[in-house]
């Protein structure tokens, strides 16, 4: 058997680090050296996880100062943000993977608009890669520090970036409407949250100003060659995992072209599926694995089609993309780890 | 106590003749004289819908073509569309509230393009009143064949009509992204609506292809002045009731003047109601209710503003408001038998 | 129209209390004069209840010690136990119906050892109503404090009390198995009760040490003349309302002969329904209403018979028995305002 | 690379054929050979399976009747019963692991009394062995037929059968309430399964007479030494999978004592987990694995004890228990290809 990495997990008590745990229990290079969570520090995995019953050998819960990083060969920031800049900033001899928004933003001034403070550690900005793989795939082997994508910048840029790239869309004009399942709000006890207050219902939040935004403008913007705004609405689907994003473009294309183009763009990549003909993207079709489907659409207004892409948000949308680029960085094959066929029903 | 009228419900075996009964039941100047189902003549409701159970006094499914018309005052139509005109063609000496999509389309041909056949009864087209209560106040009473709108375009209309009437948003580039619970897909036996197929998923359908989009482009054509195209996109969402509609528009006004044209429009209407500030919609505000709720919000991409409204599909979007509607054909206050408050949780 | 009589809500901003207000909206014997949530006082029910949205003339919350009770006709409490004792005991003057646990037990002493703590009123108890109102309706028009039964009790106590009654079924050995819906736990923070912990997943809870445990062996003790102690197993189920227990008995009689006991004892209840043949309860046939479904089951265990009762937990487990017993103590129709029918699907 | 063994799959169109075909997707030592499905013969599996979309490399479905079957090392049979035994019987020159009913009682006459109709194969059934893999290691490596257990009798009688074995709890008097997910009632068209039936409710099914029992009789009653009859009620529960069996127990010894037996009868299995102290087992700990939680409590009756197990009725029921027979029919390690951890939330 090969050598295996060491890796911490900090934030192992929120939904994003448990996900990563359990894809790092069965990765065969990972070694789960240490598990960091303050709040929870003294307790079993599986006293806070009730999944993590049957392995009760999980390292116990530790606060992240008293991990000894030594031996540590990568670290899984997995905080809420803020509180991660300013602590895996301390952490730079390490390689780093933060699944929180804090590297995201190439911008302090735009993190500090959106987040609602200035940003702990902008000095780091400039090298942190910003992590959606199939698109950063030359930077992540030489990367100290990846920024993974937020859920909903990662189905929506998957879907738009080459069709913006290629001009195959227009950068004008693009309306996104995202549903998403409720893990996507994390552990933390808001009423929002309770079941009754989401099961047999759905609602749209955050609308006209989801944190999400800045990032997929940035990285349209950067592809487009000019500043990009979109209209984008997200809503709480009574589903534990699952993002679909459904986007309203501009083009004169029809949406044959527009397949044409994500074929071409992802016919290498292991984890993104054009689907066949007119087939639907669904949640249901990628439950728990890291895969993502996409398709385009032709519109009933002339000069529109319909792109929609949808992912597993705790897998593809944060910890199966975080895996996926702490392979690449280390020179791993970049499924390993992330075979898990998807869960239906 | 006041006399009743007496009502026959045709196609009793459907979720939209049940809620129908449902409401029905309460509802303190209707009789239920005749129960119609051919597939389940002979059958009693409570054999074949378990929430009838407490209620075996209800009376048992027969054909239609067994009904005693004589005492009948109003017919309820909640047949499949096509076998709904076949059937009420026959009955015109009676006054009918058709739930079925038959006599919402005025051009029968339209109706052959999407609905796949000749309409079968295109000489009661032009007095059909299309029965989207808020705005057929003044036809209602005095109509004999009333179609009771989609459940989509309730919802849409709702949220658009007062806003393209009042030139306050433009009638071009109206982008719906559309959410709708499974009741909507019916009871008949598709694998596609199977328990395990639909929950704990979410995916688009009929995309920019549903037959509620000539319903909606119909109405709102009307109103513009002009032929109307919009993009609509539905979704199915793991839920048994309820629908959102979130309406991207371009507009030269902010989102308040929206929604003083939306207050107005509706200040007097007892089930539509604008939401206060920036509240958004959720279709736990209406559950089981034949209410509605509207709000308008500014988007972050300059000349748009989003409009969201919510409805229970069945309620307002189906048997509430034909009962509405009979409510104002038969003289009665329009909240009669609809009092019910949202269920939640 | 009849005088209405004047209710305060003491409690408003939990799930039971938000589903009395529910009720009473449409009671039209009730004026809502006053709703108290000391921690939301000052806000309008609206504002913390999405589905009173389109009520926006609801009494707004205010302290508990800021009614004015001097018309007040009738007061509800639906505050959590021990607060509920207290607050209600400087209130005897009005007639009260009490939705908490404090007036349920007789034994001060068993309600210490159960609740933890003593009982803040005892004095109150001798005068206490048990208010399954089924079995009250003699005490309820002359009672000044009732004591609603918890939700579990309702379903269990409404399925066996006659038959421990009649000796139709041996006070030993009765096994409960019983599934709740997650509004049961209440609308307080809880991280159990985070969607994404219940959804798609079930489990059981209290095992062998349930609060209402101790409700049911009393009420079951008094009909059997002797003390009864039960097996009880609550589970956790994924669905916001509903609530169905199931009773392994064990009886020298068959299926049939409990179920003319049965039959018997229900005759001429409104709300209680004796289901034909061998259908089953389910949830779904009392969801949002008063009913109670009841069936009693041949075992494949010679000598043993299985009954089992559904019931909406909030509606007869909770605030719709509360409205009942109100109704009868204030000499209204049983029926009441509690004429909805069940909402399916 | 070790070489693969080759298998086909008889009835891959149910949710169990894939169910299965997702572990062996991923299985180092499985090449999936042949999928067969008579009503979707000619079909991708991704035509009917959402989820193998990211897998168009799949075998296309064929025939049964059209597998070349000179090459395959193993046939996994996922028909309906009798159906199964019908085609397997002309199989008997391969290895065999039936997922179905037909060789799971020793007696014929009691499948035909339970499976309505004669046993298509008696022939075989001696020779078959029952594959609850805990209890069938020393028959497992020389098997030609193996029948896995129903999903019931595997939680059951994996929480008692250590327990009769060891005389700990008597076998008489064993009360069994089940709770399934609804991918349990399989893919097949029945209203009854359709999303609106089940959602937001829980009912009881087959009550005192399921299908099941026999098997689990069969077992419990070889290790009791004496004929053993049990009370056992199912209900189904909205959520896909999960299964959790809660059985009240006659015993002289605490709880601790039989947490004694189970922990010593369970040491080294790597699939089955007593939990720790008071931890309730719940589905949320197993899903989409092979995983089986366990744990035995305190009754508040004396004389009586509450043990609780839970599987994924797919996994550990069904799919991921005929992959763990499979391993040690072809001497592979147990866990191979099943090392999935629960996937929650």
């Amino acid at each position: 058997m090969q050598d295996r990495l060491r890796i911490a997990v900090l934030g192992a008590s929120g939904y994003t680090g448990a996900d990563l745990v359990r894809l790092a229990i069965t990765h065969p290079r990972i070694e789960i050296a240490a598990l960091a969570a303050n709040a929870n520090a003294g307790q079993a995995m599986a006293d806070i996880w009730p999944h993590f019953a049957p392995y009760p050998a999980l390292p116990r819960l530790i606060k992240a100062d008293a991990i000894d990083y030594s031996g540590i060969d990568a670290v899984f920031g997995c905080l809420p943000h803020a509180a991660s800049a300013e602590l895996l900033g301390t952490l730079m001899d390490k390689r780093i993977i933060d699944l929180s928004a804090d590297f995201r933003l190439k911008d302090a001034g735009t993190y500090a608009d959106w987040y609602g403070g200035a940003h702990p550690a902008p000095a780091l900005l400039p090298d942190a890669v910003y992590g959606l793989t199939e698109f950063a795939k030359a930077s992540l082997p030489g990367a100290r520090l990846v920024a993974c994508p937020g859920c909903y910048p990662t189905a929506v840029l998957l879907a738009l970036l080459p069709l913006v790239a290629a001009k195959a869309i227009s950068a004008e004009k693009i309306t996104v409407n995202a549903l998403s399942g409720v893990s996507g709000a994390g552990r933390s006890l808001k009423q929002a949250n309770l079941f009754p207050e989401v099961a047999e219902a759905v609602h749209p939040y955050s609308i006209g100003a989801h944190r999400h935004m800045p990032e997929m403008e940035q990285e349209l913007s950067l592809r487009a060659g000019r500043a990009v705004t979109i209209s984008f609405t997200p809503h709480l689907v009574p589903m534990n995992r699952g993002e679909l994003v459904t986007c309203i473009v501009e083009t004169p294309h029809g949406a044959d072209y527009l397949r044409d183009v994500l074929a071409d763009a992802y016919t290498d990549e292991p984890f993104v599926h054009l689907l066949p003909g007119a087939q639907a993207p669904a949640t249901r079709m990628v439950r728990g694995s890291n895969h993502v489907v996409i398709n385009a659409f032709a519109d009933r207004v002339p000069g529109r089609a319909i792109v929609i892409a949808a992912i597993d948000n705790l897998v593809k949308g944060s910890s199966g993309q975080a895996i996926q680029n702490f392979n690449l960085m280390f020179g791993l094959p970049e499924t390993t780890g992330l075979e898990q066929a998807p869960l239906f029903p």
